[in-house]
C-alpha cells in the first residue's frame, strides 16, 4: 500500500549543521521494510549527558523499560533505533532482545551497555530478532559521519510520509550553540507522554538534571499538547543528548540565567517537531490549533481542548470543511469539566460563531464556510469562567486514516 | 447523500402488540427532512408514571433540561419527539421553544405542560421553530392509534439506517404484562449516559421511584455499555412510561419479588435496543463485544473496555479484518488503569492470541484471520489481577463513518 505524502508536508527541509561530539550511521537490517534504511546508530563522545521522557502506557515496550532504567545515570554513549518492529508485548524475549542489542552496540562503540539508549517502533507483539543487528552495528560503527541529519530522520520513519527535522542556533556567552532534533510519528499519537520517537542533540554543556527539567517542562506544550487519534503508544520516547562540546561554561543549575535562553531554543525545536508530527498525522489534510480560554484552570482547559481534538465528529466535520460548531459544543459538554452552556463563545479563526450559549448574531455562514477551506485552522473556545487556558494541536480525520489503519499490519 | 442500510440491520422487525393506556401518531412537520415523518406524539392515559435517564453533558439540550425538571413529578400524559433539529445550544430561544411545544401538546391532550415530556435530535445550534408544531400536534391528537409501533420508531430516526424496536411479554401473578421499546441513534454514541433517544412503555402498574431505580440499574449494562464513536450527545434521553393498565397489583417497592421479574424483562428490552444502536453505528460493518475480566474491580474493567472500544486503531483494524491484537495491548496500556503487561491474556472468540505478556505459543494466524471475517466478534482481555469484569459493545470504524460525518450538516 503506497501512502501519498501528506499535503501538509514542509515545502523544504532544513540542512542541519554538524554538532561536535555526535556522529551517526544508518543501515538496512531488513526488519520489516525492504529497500529502505531501518536502523540508526548514533555515537556520542565521552561526557555526553542524557535526559528523556517516555510513554506512561502500562504496557510499555522493552526498549522503553531499558531507557527508564538507564536515564537516572544521565550518561550516554550510543543510541540504537529500529523501525518496523516495536518490540512491545514480547515478554522475556523482548527483554533479552534489548539486552543483546545494547551489548552489540556497546561492543561496537567501546562503552558500557548502560550507556546505550534504545528505541523501537512498528508492529506490536512480534518478537524482534536482535541477531539481525550483530554484524550490522559493527559495520555501522566504522562509517560514522556527522551530516546529513536527513539520514537518521529517514531511518526512524514507519507510517510517516515525510522526515521530521528541526534545529536552532543561538548565542550563549558570545558562543554559537546548536540544537538539532528529529522525530517520527504519524498514528497512535496522543498527549500525556512524549511523541512516538524524538531525539534532540545539543553541543551545550549542561548538567543532566537541568536538561531533564527543561525537557520535561517544554514537553508539556509541545509533544504532550498534540493528538492525532487519541491512541497512546507503547513506545513513545523523547531523548535529549548534550555533548558539551560548545566552548562555554556548563549550565549547572536552573537558576543560571542562560538556562532560560537554552530552554527557549529547546522549546522551539520541540514545538516545531511536534507540529510536524501532527502535520503528518495519518490521513491528515488540515492542521487544527484548538485554543481554550476562560476555563477554571489550565488543566481543565487542556482536558476540554483534548476532548475537542479527540472527537471523531469534530475531526470529520473539519475534514468535510463543514463549520459544524455544534459538534464543538458537544465535545465541550462531554469533557466532564466545569462549563456553563450559556457563557460559552466559539470562534473559527477571527469569526465569532457562537456566544452566550447560542449562535452569534453576527454569525456569517458564507464567511465561516470559506474559512474552513483553509489548510491551517484555529478554533477558540471561551468558557467565561476563569483564567485557565491551553492549546491542543491536532489534524482532521479522513478516509486516509481508515485506509492506512485498516491494513497496516498485513 | 443516501446512506445504505447497515449490513448489521435485523432480518425482520418485531410486530409489537398494543399496550393499553398508550396511543400515538406521527406526522411530517418538515423540520429538516422532506417526505418522511419527523414528529411523534405519544399520549398516555391518566395514571401513567414516568422515569428517565438523560445525558450528563454539560451542554445538554433544552428538551433534556425540560425532562430533568419534570421527571421528579413522575407523572406523564404526553411525549413529543422531533427529529432533524436537536434544539441544543439555542439559548433562551431554545427554552421558549420547548415551553411553547409543551403548551401546544398539553392543550391538544388536555393536560398540564409539566406532564409532557420532550426530546429532540438532529443539528445542534439551529433554533427550532416551535410554531411548526402548532397545528400539527392538534391534528395528531385527533388520530391517535395503538399500533403499529413501527411508525413511532421511524419518526424519531435521524442518521439511523433502520428503525429499532424491541418488546417483552411476561407473566406477573398469572397476568400477561408487556413492555414495548423503541430507540434511535447511530453516531455521537458513547457510554456514561442514556443513548441518543429511547422510549419504553409498559402496562405494568409500578410506582415511579421503583421504575426509576430499575431503569437506572439496567441502563448501566445496556445503553451505558455501548459506544460508537466516544462522542457523548447533548440530547441523550431514555424515558420509561408505565400506564398501569395490566390487571395486577402494583409494584410499590424494590423488595417486591415481582420487581426482579419485571426488571429482567426491562433489562432484556433495553439491552436489545442498545445493541441495535451499535449495529446501526455510523458506517458499521461489524459488531464487537469487548469483555474485560480479572481487573481490580468492575469500574476499572469498564474503563479498560471503553478504552479498547473507543480506540480508532482497534476499530480500524477490526474494519480491515486484521487480527491486530497489538493494538488491543496498546489500548489497555493507555487506559491508565491497573494492568500488568506480563499477566495479560487476550482471546479473539475462543482463540488465545496472547498470554503472559507475549504472543501465545498456540497463536494461529490463519485461524485468527478467519475469525476476523465474521460479522459478530468477541474480544476478551484477561488482566489476571482480580475479580473485576465488564463488557462494552461497539462497532468498527470504516470509510462509511467518515463519509457520513464529513457531510452531515450541509
Amino acid at each position: 500500500m503506497a501512502i501519498p505524502v501528506s499535503p501538509l508536508a514542509p515545502k523544504s527541509y532544513p540542512d542541519l549543521p554538524a554538532i561536535a561530539g555526535v556522529r551517526f550511521a544508518t543501515a538496512e537490517a531488513g526488519i520489516k521494510y525492504k529497500n529502505r534504511t531501518d536502523v540508526l546508530l548514533m555515537a556520542f563522545d565521552e561526557g555526553t549527558v542524557a535526559a528523556g521522557v517516555v510513554t506512561k502506557s502500562k504496557c510499555s515496550s522493552a526498549a522503553v523499560d531499558w531507557c527508564k532504567a538507564n536515564l537516572p545515570g544521565g550518561v550516554a554513549r550510543g543510541l540504537v533505533v529500529n523501525s518496523g518492529n516495536a518490540n512491545a508485548f514480547t515478554g522475556a524475549k523482548g527483554q533479552k532482545s534489548v539486552e543483546l542489542t545494547a551489548d552489540f552496540a556497546a561492543k561496537a562503540l567501546g562503552c558500557a551497555p548502560s550507556e546505550i539508549f534504545l528505541a523501537s517502533t512498528g508492529v506490536i507483539g512480534e518478537p524482534l530478532d536482535a541477531s539481525k543487528f550483530a554484524g550490522v552495528l559493527d559495520t555501522m560503527a566504522t562509517r560514522l559521519v556527522d551530516t546529513p541529519w536527513m539520514d537518521p530522520a529517514k531511518a526512524i520513519m514507519t507510517t510517516d510520509t515525510f522526515p521530521k527535522l528541526s534545529g536552532a542556533i543561538f548565542d550563549i556567552d558570545g558562543t554559537e550553540v546548536k540544537i538539532n532534533g528529529i522525530a517520527k510519528g504519524s498514528g497512535m499519537i496522543a498527549p500525556d507522554m512524549a511523541t512516538m520517537l524524538s531525539f534532540v542533540v545539543t553541543d551545550m554543556p549542561i548538567a543532566a538534571p537541568v536538561l531533564q527539567a527543561l525537557l520535561a517542562k517544554h514537553t508539556q506544550t509541545s509533544f504532550n499538547a498534540i493528538t492525532v487519534d487519541s491512541d497512546t503508544s507503547t513506545s513513545d520516547t523523547l531523548l535529549a543528548f548534550a555533548t558539551g562540546k560548545a566552548d562555554v561554561d556548563a549550565i549547572e543549575s536552573l537558576d543560571d540565567p542562560r538556562a532560560e535562553t537554552f530552554g527557549e531554543a529547546l522549546r522551539d525545536v520541540l514545538f516545531d517537531l511536534a507540529i510536524q508530527v501532527v502535520r503528518d498525522g495519518e490521513g491528515a489534510t488540515k492542521q487544527v490549533s484548538i485554543h481554550v480560554e476562560g476555563a477554571v484552570d489550565d488543566a481543565s482547559a487542556f482536558r476540554i481542548g483534548k476532548a475537542i481534538a479527540d472527537s471523531p465528529l469534530v475531526k470529520t466535520a473539519i475534514a468535510g470543511e463543514d463549520a459544524n460548531w455544534g459538534r464543538v459544543v458537544m465535545a465541550v459538554g462531554k469533557a466532564g469539566e466545569p462549563a456553563d452552556r450559556d457563557k460559552l463563545a466559539i470562534r473559527f479563526g477571527d469569526l465569532l460563531v457562537a456566544k452566550d450559549g447560542e449562535r452569534a448574531a453576527v454569525y456569517d455562514e458564507a464567511a465561516t464556510s470559506a474559512y474552513m477551506k483553509g489548510e491551517d485552522l484555529e478554533l477558540t473556545v471561551s468558557l467565561g469562567l476563569g483564567e485557565g487556558k491551553a492549546t491542543v494541536y491536532t489534524c482532521d480525520l479522513t478516509h486516509g486514516y481508515i485506509t492506512i489503519n485498516g491494513d497496516y499490519r498485513s
